[in-house]
């Protein structure tokens, strides 16, 4: 089966957005025993569209295509299908009443617009989109031809997300290989390189799965892919093995999920003054459902004052140490957790540039975390590369870590 | 002239990697007053790329691949261009002598395989590249067509955008048309829908400009591009006379960096105290360069002892209202800007979901937020469609908002 994934939108291709819908359609492809043979972006005007849309028609067997199906005149996705298939586009009563009753429920006004995403190409049907208001279309039979899939996707990720989950994997399943199974391990504290050095020979000796080493900002997956769950459990032990508590989580989640889970299992609360990473560890943490359970809440201590008064930091130390050093980071820890009256305190200074601090005691990138727990006080110092925001996110991610090591210590 | 762009790596099919290289050409090219009209990345496979080679020199004037320029085994978009062309390969013995002073200067061993990076298509030239081993082609006057161009460049992005300044781009300026400026409005507090119907006309009246839409989580950008500077300055001025405060910026920038902007031109500080969004309105502002200037910090107040504690919330008003409300939610504004002793202070509380509020007076996407400043205090409520990180991503962009609306109305 030859697939191909088109993306529409003139900003991808006039602007600085990136089309990453299709880098996410690919991993889950894969999942599947799946992959495109090509992806191309293409911009809204009718002619260009229509020219592509006819060749891939023609060169593939399954064909997705993301954007172009919101409700304002250049989203034109569902108008030059049908047109390239000669199919007229009817009203779908059914997903008219499901645009206007979201508006309702909303108290919004619903514009005249919005009815145009209520059209269907005739021999197509729509997919519901509770996320959104633009469903999915889907044509299995394209063009009269047998096994000919043309898929249209909103371009917004979770709603493409859903509907691909939702949809379109239950009928791409029985003619996919046999199921792959994935075992996913994070590693946390660790560059890319240094975890592909450490495993080589590990995934050397478990050769025949497909692996996959992705780096974030600040941790790193390892992806091991196979129709075996036999070979992917004999891989788990070997890692675990080796890894010890560097393995940072197994399976699905995030780093900031697997903090919380820990604290949990403990009964135990967590507070958190962050000064470099400005609110980004405390965004995460509670951009997981249900972490009021676990987090209490913490401070943005952006300035000397705001780490006297938030963290109870005595403004002595900061004249001492400077506002960015292990000591102070150690009673920002201590501080917001007595303050909030927590068990767990995580607190985070350091530069993220672009300019040096003033006393030249903390170069771009230097990173102080600190950790306050049941044992006591543990802190680390680090440097990061990059850009702010980069330093930033690898800061964060480094603490999540080192509080996950602190907790998991804790026995 | 039709321009393409050619990404070729299975890693761009495969992987997380994404193809920027495009996205820099773009910006290039618009500089120019020119654009693609198409981006395609394909694998490595000898036929998937020879059928997209053919296609392009078919329907496009100007064809730029970027990458397969290696020494590797799977780096083959020189051969099969030559290929398409019928063109033999032969070695360029300059560029040969380059590549042995190169591994020399660098006192590495010169591998066999690097031989055929001095291998040129016999119409073609090639082009030094002082930055790596890959030189890159050019075909002036391809396949014997005048005006048919075609550039192959490494994929490595520095010397990808090495090549391009120093060897195309001052081939392309005496063909390029008048470059082409931006207009760049984003419209705060509205959704997609709301913006497209409203800018209708004003869009219908300045048709001859090149218009997008783009909605992002909570904020909707207009951008207009032309060649006529007057043009875009005369849509800038009835578009500023439609939209009134209801146009958060025009140029380049975020909704933070406005907002810091405001603040600073008043040489006043900011403090936050987030609930609902936990952290994100606080690391959106300090991800912006120099934002101590005007953010002195605030807190995350994720329980009703949070509040009292970091925002000093009389916890009767919480007992009688509930921690998601706005008079709290007022509250909390004046008491982090009291406590940090700032001129401004914002806060935020809601139900992100997925549970409704116990007491049942926050279903799920309610969201507060309120402004304390010199002309005291503001609030508004709304509510929020999707899941809980679009609700506080689409929360956050509302609350700098509304902010924004604040400060500009206070004069």
């Amino acid at each position: 089966m030859r697939l191909e994934c088109i993306a529409i939108g003139t900003e991808l291709l006039t602007t600085t957005r990136v089309d990453t819908n299709s880098v996410w359609l690919a991993q889950r492809l894969a999942s599947l025993g799946l992959g495109f043979h090509r992806k191309t972006v293409v911009g809204d005007g009718r002619e260009d569209m229509a020219a592509l849309f006819r060749e891939a028609l023609e060169r593939s067997d399954f064909v997705v295509c993301t954007g172009g199906l919101g409700p304002t005149f250049d989203d034109l996705t569902k108008e030059i299908w049908a047109e390239v298939l000669g199919e007229a586009l009817i009203e779908d009563p059914e997903i008219w009443q499901i645009i206007q009753d979201r508006f309702a429920a909303l108290k919004r006004p619903l514009p005249d617009t919005n009815r145009k995403q209520a059209l269907v190409p005739a021999r197509a049907r729509a997919l519901r989109n509770p996320m959104g208001t633009a469903p999915g279309i889907l044509w299995e039979n394209a063009n009269g031809q047998a096994g000919k899939w043309i898929v249209l996707l909103p371009g917004v990720p979770r709603e493409m997300k859903y509907l691909w989950e939702a949809e379109i994997e239950p009928l791409l399943k029985p003619m996919a290989g046999a199921p792959m199974h994935t075992l996913r391990m994070m590693v946390g504290s660790s560059g890319e390189s240094a975890v592909d050095a450490r495993t080589t020979p590990l995934r050397t000796k478990h050769g025949h799965l497909d692996w996959t080493i992705l780096a974030g900002l600040g941790a790193v997956e390892l992806i091991a892919r196979s129709t075996k769950p036999e070979e992917l459990e004999a891989a788990r032990m070997d890692f675990e093995a080796e890894l010890g508590a560097d393995l940072a989580l197994l399976g699905q989640g995030s780093l900031e999920e697997r903090v919380l889970d820990l604290l949990r299992e403990r009964g135990e609360m967590l507070a958190v003054a962050e000064s470099m990473t400005g609110g980004t560890v405390q965004s995460r943490l509670t951009g997981v459902p249900g972490s009021s359970d676990a987090f209490k809440g913490g401070a943005v201590v952006y300035s000397a004052s705001a780490k006297a008064i938030l963290a109870d930091v005595d403004p002595a130390l900061v004249q001492v140490h400077g506002t960015v050093s292990e000591p102070v980071t150690r009673a920002l820890a201590e501080g917001i957790a007595r303050k909030l009256g927590t068990a767990w305190g995580l607190a985070i200074t350091g530069n993220a540039g672009p300019t040096e601090d003033k006393a030249g005691k903390a170069p771009i990138g230097a990173s102080f975390m600190a950790v306050w727990g049941p044992k006591g006080l543990a802190s680390q110092t680090l440097s990061f590369p990059g850009s702010r925001v980069d330093i930033q996110a690898r800061t964060a991610t480094w603490a999540l870590d080192f509080l996950r090591r602190q907790i998991q210590a804790c026995r």
